[in-house]
């Protein structure tokens, strides 16, 4: 009988996660009823906002379940349908969480949770969980929705080669804007310039972060994309142009129930900035549209990425929390298959 | 010869700002050139920007410069008029800053700047530099373009028994909000909520604000109008239901060169705020329907409003320092004849 290894939580967090915080365990694979259909994973992804799931405060998704699967993103091929519209063979990105095998019914509900079949031939199958999935997705609606960069703006975007990071700097890049990264190491700062477009990338491991990121943006800061918070949001907010737009896409500095304070907020006031905190799950409208685009760039060649694969599940909590502490590069994910 | 008294900023302030940082001056009255008008001004309106403008740091306006007449909004008569469509007699509003006297060739830029003729029969003189002016149409622009409350929704509003305040309370619960207000001690309160008819007021000063504003919002925060910033804004994030609002009018906390923290910056992600900061002098748009809207609900009586008022010139750097400490209720102003 072929098992199905899957990873619960099993343990909350106080404080940074770590690995005895999971457990592997493992059970028969399931069998597909009438109208599922049964996925093969081959990558799960990683991502910044499983952490906040694994407290039980209050936020804006249900915590995640104690002695549950770890959820998530999934893609994977269908070994067996029984369900109209699908056929074995067939690629599909779902959200079955950080297990080998699981079957779904569809339609399943929307947005992170959907079931949908993608073209595995135009872009490779693991980049409908990055570029061409949620997290460029949740580049492409802060840029476009939010930020909105005009020619010659300067936007600044943090964890700038991260997922969401490096595909929001070079949305912002496209639209005109002379773009900045934040990334942590000269390795990155280099990457994030050299591969990904950005104009420069300010290494906030330097120790130098307040004056390199005001040497960066000579003519102040008209867009921020935010995905770490702390001391970065207040550097970029001291640097903040009047009538700045900042989307709040993460606040990775603040996990572990550690706040960090914001002593710039004046900088709102001055300079009449809007900020806007955001859920891509909420924003289903705009996700063909933005997959659409994202595809054609990524198979023409014109939006770069970067993927760190672990290879194996037993795996996926070291990589997890690798991910937390920045040592990915790009789309962090595990490879199963 | 009739002497102009007038308040010269003669040094900046390191911290909180003290008597010393003020010089009257006296001059003859100044004599009306062609096309000028002479005004002789009965009240001077004290607004906390005054405070961020003592400062030489970079803000939206230009610092008021040193041995200077200190920069403000005035309210008073035409004594002499040069000037095509302005008489002898009639009621201005205008900015002739800390004196008793000044001249002004129509038309005048706008906004603060401006030079308006007002109908001092309809509502008393001094409240064209209150409700039916300036404060009142800072508060009309942040319920109204900003918050847009909708029924049965929660609405916080900081320095509640203040010019702006105490109007953005009184709009919000005409469009159907329950309002909460801040204000510092219990006289203050229990005003803000018998007079201005606010649902609740909750008093800094008792050491308790964030069990009380959380008594006091039961079922969370939808909007607030921030004039305060710092504690209260912290205690009312942690307040903020999903897709709320903050309209940042005011951060008085933060005058005086102490940063106020912000730790629950948090809540901007995980509640999918928006947050914005404005000016109302950039907004000059709005201001004919709002001051034509403020000034019948006063005429009418359904909007309340209280004056301080300090008697004679000499008393305004005292008045001003009392309004940054909170001590004046309603409008302060300087009433000068």
């Amino acid at each position: 009988m072929t098992m199905n290894r899957q990873w619960l939580l099993a343990s909350r967090p106080t404080g940074e996660p770590q690995v005895e915080n999971f457990r592997l365990a493992s059970t028969p694979v399931p069998q597909p009823g009438e109208g599922e259909v049964l996925v093969h994973n081959h990558y799960l992804s990683l991502d910044p906002y499983m952490r906040g799931r694994m407290d039980e405060s209050r936020s804006y998704a249900k915590p995640q379940e104690l002695d549950k699967v770890m959820q998530g993103a999934t893609a994977g091929v269908v070994l067996e349908s029984r369900a109209p519209g699908f056929a074995k063979g067939e690629h599909v990105v779902t959200a079955l969480g950080w297990q080998e095998y699981g079957c779904l019914r569809p339609p399943v509900p929307q947005a992170l949770q959907t079931l949908r079949k993608v073209d595995a031939t135009r872009v490779p199958l693991s980049v409908h969980l990055g570029c061409v999935g949620m997290p460029g997705v949740t580049a492409w609606y802060g840029i476009n929705e939010i930020i909105a960069p005009g020619k010659g703006e300067t936007v600044v975007v943090s964890a700038a080669s991260g997922a969401v990071g490096a595909v929001a700097g070079q949305l912002a890049r496209r639209a005109g804007a002379r773009v900045v990264g934040v990334a942590g190491g000269a390795e990155k700062c280099a990457a994030v310039v050299d591969e990904f477009g950005f104009d420069a990338c300010v290494d906030y491991k330097a120790g130098r972060l307040v004056e390199d990121l005001a040497a960066a943006t000579p003519d102040g800061v008209d867009g921020c994309y935010e995905n770490v918070g702390g001391a970065v949001l207040d550097a970029v907010l001291a640097r903040m142009n009047p009538f700045g737009r900042i989307a709040v896409c993460g606040l990775i500095s603040g996990f572990n129930g550690v706040p960090m304070p914001i002593m710039n907020f004046r900088s709102v006031l001055v300079n009449r900035l809007r900020i806007q905190g955001f859920i891509i799950s909420e924003q289903l409208q705009i996700w063909p549209r933005a997959l659409a685009e994202l595809e054609a760039l990524v198979a023409s060649g014109e939006m770069k990425y970067r993927e760190s694969i672990a290879q194996g599940i037993e795996w996926a909590p070291q990589a997890f929390l690798g991910l937390l502490k920045g040592r990915n590069f790009g789309k962090q994910l595990v490879k199963l298959q």
